[in-house]
């Protein structure tokens, strides 16, 4: 069962983001239950585009579709010209509301983001001076040991969750910090928020600075079946916030404290328990890492050989990255069918090296994009989507081959499809596909923001893709997951112009 | 004289951008002269940051700047503790308005966008799939020669300059079409707007497509000193608009049109006249264009020369994108003080290769930001610093050499000071120097946008850093040029949140 709450539904003062204080942490939400209606069936009518495959997105000018009272699409049906012709025609709509897009306006998937560093939120576009281990120094690791304040948690998760909302990432992988009670915290925001997220608590024994560590393997498991635990008891059937093993890196994780948590993913998938767990990890981001891997994980192959060797690699593991591969490295991640979250941004900006989307694409690797922030300075996934465009574009200019260069289908279905299989949620969101929960962004490309149409207003793919180059979470109206309405424009009462039916 | 006229100072309905129709593109803004007051000195007090150096942001935590009724800078003042202050210890003060800023709010520089093509403008976000050569036949060509239409240009201009100044681009430096109708639209409609600008025609006579070419070499020139002419006449001592010479490149320029070009240059810049003239024109994009710049003007050493040779090379020369130089080239181009405009985003998306910025600052080569739309897919110098600052970490990677890094101070630097001097315009705008026009945005970081100060609200350098990366117009409240207040969300009137006095 589902027993999440649904953020307010207005904010008084839309302009001023909530304040990072104890008393608002606990401010109480609007139940769903007094919502309901006897029949909440709904139907959208107007434009709709999604990724039929990794080369295709599918644009229906003129659609409709249907989804029940728990938010699962029912039919998608082009063949109909109107919100009522569709309830006239499916079994179980006659009474269903009705929702008809305006000419601007156009469904699409919700946006998933692979990879994500919840604490590191307040950071922001800050300590871009050093690489990698200058970062995790001097930014990184102050500021996740501060999450031992619990009520630290409380404070920035709350903003950072309904930012995420707003920008329409309907689900996230966190990353969260050592703290477990600062991690069920997390948890908790994303079910009350109305979040898709997979979560787990990060584990570092070595490597680190600022007390960044935890007392031993034995704390480190301990803590993490703890939230395992939490997750599991607040949403027993996965619907929205699923549990995950997070071995920071191999750098960090020595091998006893890598093999019990191979030990305790094997335990926790085989538990019979209905929201299975997954693993979220680090992988290759830059030279000195998979050094420093290999140093404390002796006589390994490949950096993917050692998670591998502990159980640690399938369907269900994301791996942060992946830039520095080697050719084995790429075998063991096809064989195991393990996902990739590319962080172009941040990639770029600690010069961690590009990352080959194209070749892990090539191999049948599954590639989601990340906004990783804080090393990425974006939470929209609107911007990984350029950035991923442009470091393609960089492997081009290195190496004079415009086979690197990724096209606009395919950004599209990594923003969707293909974070959707990198978080082993193909099966549930990503797409329009009929028996999915309807994980949806209503977006309106006529509003006040960046985006010209004029002239373009007839053309689906321009004002998709002026959309994607060019807007932001101001062109989102509303973000719906599983049905539900959550976050955007609408909801914030803050969007002037055309009005939805 | 300046003799424009001021933008509507409401907009009825902000959400609904101008529509592009030829009625609206008559319609008349407000005399400023009815606004004047008997005594328009004006001191802020608050937060001002500009750049001293390329390697200095200077941050006043609590300063205050006079202007005068002219918009000129006569003080900046960081001893006293109050406007009301200031305008005591001023003379000619007294009877000053005054603004104090907000906690969250401070006073940037304007932006200068060293290259922007006007006419392209409609085709934001499109049709980046291929390169150079393919985007000038696909997507260029046919959009730019659709402005034999002048009416055209009515429609678009109206809307895009609004847009510029809405995202802080106090003065930018246009191409043009190959039209000298529409290119004087677009300097009636920069100086209706008030924004400051440096605008030519652009002249090709071969290389190009889709009838994009001007009649003759006779036509071409006298078609550019028709714009000269024009823009003489509407801003005579230019205060705002300013000519410039526009050879498109050397690709499409042959060697007699060059010379006039040259000889038109040369003859305009001792014409006696206030306002003089520029060049602007693009070298050295893709090592294709440098091939057929060589085919086209047999015998020269480098691109530079060539433009050298025919006096087009000097202190007032704008020159685009400059990737691929020799050594030669940059000799010239330092020797000759002439400017680049670096447009990361535009060299991304066509993947033209990496500008290299530090090697042309460290030749003491002039340097600004341009955001060259719409090869580039954002009109935000905001956007340009991110890629410019990502091309230098490309360069990073590319290399292994850390040096290639941009700093935070010379991003700041490159979008203000290093685009008036690429402009030829330091002496008058780019920092709050005294004697300097007042052009100047009043930033509020405490919006209802992207970015997350809790935590930092103390934090100068921090709240800067936090509008340059994951900021947007939407922080931007108000736009001066010259003092006249031209843009800004407050002067839409759709902010909302904290007020000014």
């Amino acid at each position: 069962m589902f027993r999440g709450r649904t953020r307010r539904e207005s904010v008084g003062d839309a302009a001023s983001p909530p304040p990072y204080t104890a008393s608002e942490a606990g401010a109480p939400g609007i139940e769903t239950k007094k919502k309901k209606k006897k029949n909440t069936r709904k139907v959208f009518f107007g434009r709709i585009i999604h990724s039929k495959s990794l080369k295709e997105v599918e644009i229906l000018h003129r659609a409709s579709l249907g989804i029940d009272d728990k938010g699962t699409i029912l039919f998608v049906d082009s063949s109909v010209a109107s919100a009522a012709e569709a309830c006239a025609k499916h079994a179980g709509f006659a009474h269903a509301e009705t929702v008809t897009l305006g000419p601007m306006q156009f469904l699409f998937p919700g946006l998933i983001d692979t990879h994500m560093h919840a604490p590191q939120y307040p950071n922001m576009a800050l300590g871009m001076e050093g690489d990698l281990k200058e970062w995790c120094e001097n930014w990184t690791d102050p500021m996740e040991a501060s999450y031992a304040d619990t009520a630290k948690a409380h404070r920035v998760y709350r903003e950072m969750v309904q930012r995420e909302l707003e920008n329409g990432s309907t689900t996230v992988a966190y990353n969260s910090s050592i703290h477990p009670d600062a991690t069920n915290v997390l948890a908790d925001t994303c079910l009350e928020f109305g979040q898709r997220a997979v979560i787990g608590k990060l584990c570092i024994l070595v490597g680190s600075t600022h007390g960044n560590w935890e007392a031993s393997a034995a704390q480190s498991l301990a803590d993490e079946a703890k939230v395992v635990r939490h997750i599991r008891q607040i949403d027993p059937a996965g619907e929205l916030v699923m549990p995950c093993i997070q071995p920071r890196a191999g750098s960090y994780v020595p091998p006893e404290l890598m093999a019990g948590l191979g030990e305790l993913y094997s335990r926790e998938s085989n538990s019979g328990a209905n929201n299975p767990v997954r693993v979220q990890a680090h992988m290759c981001e830059t030279p000195l890492e998979v050094a420093n891997m290999h140093a404390l994980h002796a006589g390994f192959e490949s950096y993917a050989d050692m998670y591998d060797h502990y159980g640690l690699f399938g369907p269900r593991t994301i791996l942060a990255h992946c830039i520095h591969l080697t050719e084995r490295d790429m075998q063991v991640m096809a064989a195991r069918k393990v996902g990739v979250a590319h962080n172009a941004n941040s990639n770029t900006c600690l010069t961690d090296g590009w990352c080959r989307v194209r070749e892990l694409l090539d191999r049948g690797i599954k590639v989601g994009l990340g906004t990783d922030c804080s090393a990425g300075y974006s939470i929209s996934i609107l911007n990984s989507m350029r950035q991923a465009s442009n470091v393609s574009r960089h492997l081009t200019i290195h190496t004079g081959d415009p086979g690197w260069k990724l096209g606009f289908d395919e950004l599209v279905y990594l923003a969707t499809m293909g974070g959707a299989e990198v978080c082993a949620l193909d099966h549930k969101v990503g797409n329009f596909q009929v028996g999915k929960a309807f994980d949806a962004l209503l977006v309106d490309v006529g509003l006040d923001d960046n985006i010209n149409t004029n002239g373009f207003e007839h053309d689906d793919m321009a004002l998709l893709k002026k959309w994607v180059f060019m807007g932001d979470d101001r062109s989102i109206r509303k973000v719906f997951v599983g049905g539900r309405l959550v976050a955007g424009k609408d909801l914030k009462g803050v969007t002037k112009g055309v009005s939805l039916p």
